[in-house]
């Protein structure tokens, strides 16, 4: 059983190949008269965009959008929203070396294993480039709740972190990092280039938050936003872990180190701490919502690495091509995506029960 | 919207409060003709019950479930199979205490947020408690994936890791902490006990791993076995973490030192390592599946903490009663149901779609 | 796959066998603060229960309901609302004759092919006393929607009608029939007896009649309140049919006769018929919701029918036991408490979009 | 709260209004390999499509239909299959009186009622030409259950009824009522015409059967056959009614003529009648499935019908354009195509949770 449909009461699924004629997701539940045009989608998807610098990969493609239903006059009706995406650059490449050999690091095998064959052009299904889809339904979500403001950055990139001290949001566009600590910025620089160099890549830590989410969305148990956050940022390619609030670090911590102290405050409850990262018992605080997440170093690398063919013989393989020496780069519009994703379908399931 | 199920073809939902008079879960979609009896059920929960060592909560609560449907002489049927476990030990304590100030870490704020109001006894619907009805499941969910072991053990307490070099699985269940290298379980009880006379609390990492998958289970996208893990992980109370394979680590890898190489061995492909922990795109590749749980300290402990009343007066609170000073060490068996329930439901779920 | 949950927004599932120690209800999703006690409850499950007049099974069965969760000091929490209710009559009948032959009409037959074999106690899941747990649910739903009248009747008894011009409300409850024809009423004692006593049984026609259900409850295509309502419907044992509004009626009359024109009345939009059944394009008028169900003749009767063992020899079964000469009477609690499950969801999930 | 998703283990969604650029269909959780391409999917858009005889509305469209994903190599890759029929006649229409006015027995008062506004241009979601994206979901359907042969016709026009004795299904093809009465068929050129020209409309029911399901497909209670047929049947625009089996007319029957006796058969059991249509307890009891569905007379009539205008004055509407006289007609690939839907589901289903 294949699902490709994310959320309960805002949905979206996606559909599409890397090297299909288009991709595109459907929007579903969205609320009426919101108003929606491409212009309200496009500057995500150019963000997300290949191409823009050396530290990504040189696959040129629009990303243009299209809007194909679910919006009259200039505003969303309620019924489906369908955005799609032309495939451009599919480049004539030669596929040949792919079928023959598993990547690892890649769904290759697993494909294969699961479905008897798979369509080993630039990954299909598993390929990144469904992340554009995504991107462009999380451009839609941000209208449901203009109340919230999700950013999302890049933390550390191949094991060198950002200092806190140097955290300036406004930075976060200044460079090809998306990166909100410029001296980080600057190092980052050689670190990714030398790994494009080698024909080798690194990985990354995104963070994420998300403020203005008032207190109560979310629901308990199997409902938890936390649970929902960790889903929707492990289903973006390359994702090995995601954290909320302090995340691991909480393992360290000390019960009354890790407690959100509350005090008064002029407009309400203060916190005097946000190690829960926004929720409590899945529930959201009126903390902002921060997550943190894990990207492994892009898997398509020079370096040859031992593999097996279909038939079960022993090769290597180097993946040539143009790659992302650090994938997770151009996952920040993608976890931003997801995140509003998420928050939207919070407040509309909230609105459900709560009214 | 609340919703407390799980799953997609093999379903459980739970229901229940730590102070009613019962709690229970409903296993839904379970395949038919399967030997199931209490005692199939009952040592998984025997596992998981309070009061058995001075390191966790002296509440008493003897756990015994009880099959009320989905069973006809012995083997399910293949109707719901409603489970249930009724509360002993509900202390006639005095609540008045929590019904007045917010316990910072705890879902009390959030719930009044929510709701307008909550259940205060022991956390109603927040209480761990709920985890006991996920375990009474997650043996049902273990009868449907025979081919499938798995284990989970306490990695980490309060910081202090095991030695992987001392790892003996058979020492599991040979102390009070769920630990693999004997010789960190004598220094946790050190650690544990200091905590709990000095009115604090602890966090946890748990490790789990499925053997026996086989490769093909789990889907792309939006079914990424990485995406239910770590859904179902983040339900559980007190988790704030979750990694896939080396999760976070990962991160910090180069992509020749990250990627899971491959070669023929005697019995169909090898790997030279499990960096993925066992998934590729979202699908299993038969090495085992391997994922970490962040447990965050207890929130409930004596040490006093800053807060507010209900009514935005500044007060301190101090939680009182037999709470685990490590909530996370009887997070082990939670941890192991989640993973069984994942992958009977993902096991289901190949079968639909791929026969 | 099985399932046993219905709804969206607001889920309610059911357990539980004929012969088992008791069956149930877990309602999910139910808004915080409303008052619930089991006296909301136990009225609808009255109406229902068996063994009331002559006309029906003369199985005793209390049905005593108990609230086991999500109520707390006598308002729901927001959280799982379970429902128990203890199977007392559990006679210690001798079913051989029915593990050892199909009875034509029931799932005998069908569950053996399913399952490879079945509960053949009263028919296990699939005997009519599952509908027990949905008037329980019924009647929490009722709560959710008190601007909503939901109220339903036999409206033909194997083939005998009533007479709409005879048509009194208050009549219903003034009959073993839930007739609202007290002439039809008269009728149908001897009509009843005689398929009674013959050891044969008769069909029913059950109407159902929602008021007060605003204009926009409901959405297009996959999600029509139509969908909804039969779908709802023809879940419930014995069900061959429904009708939203006129129904199959409505295939033979001329657009202009089926149309249901409108003018400008006192308080709103006035409708000159409502031929619709309340709904256009899946979404609610503001006009009254009709429907009909049609219920088949009970199956378990007396009268002797040709029928094979699970060996495949033929053979021939007769029914004996406690059986309702129509089960359609039964119907109209069942019928009631579907439609409110169902505008209860609606209600939410317009909610959800539309805010 | 808008779902526009239909099945659980094979789903498939729309999008799509009647003025947009385009249509379309997203088919999810297809099993893997089955070969398909546009020819298998354009004969049953071409039998749907509008234009081909003077009895049903004029609009030409060419609907071609295009494959955007999920097949690789002719094969379907078991992810998501994207269906894409661009709308080409959009005749530049004056839309004006249809935006002045609520047209009875549409779906404009309501959607107004709900969303705010509407989009008026030819009903936008809520016109039929929604259906094209299920008849090209319907043909992926098909190739899921090849076992299985769907087939539906006409079975009465505007109260005149097909006479069981004259049933050919090789007449279906040869008329353009799909009528399996040459005889009804003839008459049925008179009646439809007559109110083509009287500025009126007709209704219409349909008969569905699909033979070669086995048994054991279906599943109890919430999930029983009848009530998925029933809920997409009803998803249908201007669908009103639906039977399984004998429907209606088994409340007529007595018990023991309404009871499918059995007897052993030469390939296995035999059954004597099919008044449940195939289905017992909600299970196929592996005869012919049989459904019929109401389709009441168009609302777009010429006949002038009192209405409102959106500020509540009181006018008249006749609904010019190119309408079908009776939308019943091209009903029918619509229902074969939803009951191919609903049954590719369930067999996944069942494999899902049975082997």
């Amino acid at each position: 059983m294949s699902f490709n449909v994310f959320g309960h009461a805002f949905r979206f699924s996606t559909w599409g190949e890397s090297h299909g004629p288009a991709l595109g997701a459907v929007v579903d539940g969205c609320p009426p008269g919101l108003p929606l045009s491409e212009a309200d989608i496009q500057p995500f998807l150019d963000a997300r965009r290949p191409g823009q610098s050396k530290y990504t990969t040189q696959r040129q493609e629009p990303d243009q959008v299209r809007i194909l239903s679910g919006v009259f006059e200039g505003k969303t009706t309620g019924t489906p929203v369908s955005l799609m995406i032309e495939n451009v650059d599919q480049r004539s490449k030669d596929y040949s070396e792919v079928a023959k050999a598993y990547r690892p690091g890649h769904a290759d095998y697993a494909y294969d294993q699961k479905y008897g064959f798979r369509d080993y052009r630039g990954g299909g299904r598993s390929s990144a480039r469904e992340t554009a889809a995504r991107v462009a339904a999380g451009a839609v979500a941000r209208l449901v709740i203009p109340e919230v403001t999700v950013r999302a950055w890049v933390a550390e990139i191949g094991g060198d972190a950002i200092d806190p001290a140097n955290f300036d949001a406004g930075e976060i566009g200044n460079n090809p990092f998306f990166c909100p600590d410029p001296v980080a910025a600057k190092r980052w620089e050689a670190l990714v280039d030398s790994a494009r160099k080698d024909g080798s890549s690194i990985g990354a830590i995104i963070a994420c938050e998300a403020t203005g989410v008032p207190a109560g969305w979310g629901a308990p148990v199997y409902a938890k936003m936390d649970s929902e956050i960790a889903a929707a940022m492990m289903t973006i390619n390359a994702t090995k872990g995601v954290e909320i609030g302090d995340g691991f670090a909480a393992a360290r911590l000390r019960g009354e180190d890790n407690a959100d102290a509350m005090r008064p405050g002029k407009s309400g409850p203060e916190f005097l701490a946000n190690h829960s990262g926004g929720t409590a018992g899945g529930i959201s605080t009126g903390q902002p919502i921060f997550c943190r997440v894990a990207f492994k170093p892009t898997s398509s690398i020079l370096t040859p690495v031992p593999t097996i063919t279909p038939d079960g013989e022993a090769t290597e393989i180097s993946t040539k091509g143009r790659h992302d020496p650090c994938v997770g780069i151009r996952g920040v519009p993608v976890v931003e995506a997801m995140m509003a994703l998420v928050l939207a379908d919070q407040k509309l399931m909230h609105r459900a029960q709560c009214g």
